[in-house]
């Protein structure tokens, strides 16, 4: 059965998903974007997607391509036209096409593509149970990593090192020697004494929507959070080390820089939250 | 008559010119580009900017997605197919289309999209009699700026609040007051005594092509360089300003952040500078 994706108003076989050359996501990486993860049938934490998308759209003042409340119907059709039960469904919204000029065209309606995927909820569990690896990598991004770019060059850069290091994410590290956020999820640690540590969302890192949910997973399980800066040195003597995002949801760090973290296995506290998630996430049924 | 775009192999009119919704340039800014003058019927400069667009290739490990050979061929058919006897080839090449993933993807062919368009020389002129007006702003971009990524967000923000504060520039500068690159342009001034002074390329700006160009212009005028960093006070005192790009050539600076520069004109340094760079660069007929 052959995928299908919204693309600018039609859903179209993927093969035939196909946007302007001249549209500013691909000229100048003038869009952003949101993957929300689906779980047994259910968009995950939908709303506060949204909500981060609306905080993107607005800080680069790109309007909405389609009402706040269409959106959501759209993102549950492709769901539904893919027959995804348990994956993800990726948005991506530009500034529009227009003749190449770097300033904002004037009366340029937004582009909006919509797919969704497949994944294997046990492959997923099999990786948590086993865990990953993180590799450290210098930041070198620009100052606004808290809009949702697609500018993600830096990324891509920093998880192809990851990966040729034998390794699944990579971290950005200021200057400092503090930790800032993954390639493509948040960072966490668990202390000695089972407090979970993350860095605070202000600056310097993208406000992820999973790392906002943890916060009441963490609640309900009765765990203590310090919003804090952590070191690669205080990481790599963690009880716990863990990364969030969407399609992560939690998911052990069991190395850093090849060194391992503890008894180099997953922590109990980071697979309890793991197991936790989704009852306690937003399901909006798709 | 429509325009013509070449797109992965095949010429179509720009109306029909589509890359696909994977592709990582739309997904990642996966990609890099440039942009050649055309002047009198000859492309400007070109195996120059192919150069670097070989450097950048090669330091994001993307292919060349036609062989170096073949690229000025499809250059000069957009350029002939468009009628362009003055204006701009622009090209951009990604890694190609491939599910999404941040890593490089295994065997992706790269995508190559070529397009031409027409300019009056005569309004550059005109601009370039006027001058134009730049404005600064904080460097906020990532570090590997020497790499001619389309990942421009950064630059797309500064020419628009340029543009909203009636400039038709923005200069990055950093955090010690030292001005490092327009948002698409190098920056340059004259000293008092008839110096030029433009940053060194080493590190964190890219090396223009027309900047390169400009040395070889200077040196033909009898004028001295001096390859330094200058502060935004000293290129407000100075004897003249002025950027250079691909498609501004020398253009004159006669305001900064409102305040004038000496007295408000383009200089006359500025003018000789780009009154007698065609006949130094090198050119390819179209």
């Amino acid at each position: 059965m052959p995928r299908i994706a919204y693309v600018n108003g039609r859903y179209v076989a993927l093969a035939d998903a196909f946007v302007h050359i001249e549209d500013r996501g691909y000229q100048f990486a003038d869009g952003v974007y949101e993957v929300c993860e689906v779980a047994r049938g259910f968009i995950v934490d939908m709303p506060r997607h949204l909500g981060r998308l609306n905080r993107s759209l607005t800080e680069l003042s790109i309007d909405w391509p389609v009402t706040r409340g269409v959106l959501p119907i759209i993102m549950r059709e492709v769901v539904r036209r893919n027959h995804v039960t348990d994956g993800l469904v990726y948005l991506q919204v530009t500034r529009g096409v227009a003749s190449r000029d770097f300033v904002f065209p004037a009366g340029t309606k937004p582009s909006l593509v919509v797919t969704a995927r497949k994944a294997d909820p046990a492959a997923a569990t099999k990786r948590a149970e086993s865990g990953i690896k993180v590799i450290t990598v210098p930041e070198n991004r620009w100052d606004r990593v808290d809009i949702k770019s697609v500018g993600l060059l830096p990324n891509v850069l920093a998880k192809q090192k990851a990966k040729e290091s034998g390794a699944q994410e990579a971290w950005f590290v200021d200057a400092d020697g503090i930790v800032k956020e993954g390639g493509s999820s948040n960072a966490w640690i668990i202390t000695r004494d089972g407090v979970l540590v993350t860095r605070p969302a202000e600056h310097g890192i993208l406000r992820g929507i999973t790392r906002t949910t943890l916060f009441e997973v963490a609640a309900k399980l009765g765990l203590k959070i310090e919003e804090r800066g952590f070191s690669v040195a205080e990481a790599k003597a963690a009880r716990e080390v863990f990364i969030s995002s969407a399609t992560t949801i939690a998911m052990p760090i069991v190395a850093i820089d090849g060194a391992p973290v503890a008894n180099g296995h997953p922590g109990s506290i980071t697979l309890s939250l793991r197991q936790a998630f989704f009852d306690v996430a937003e399901k909006s049924p798709a």
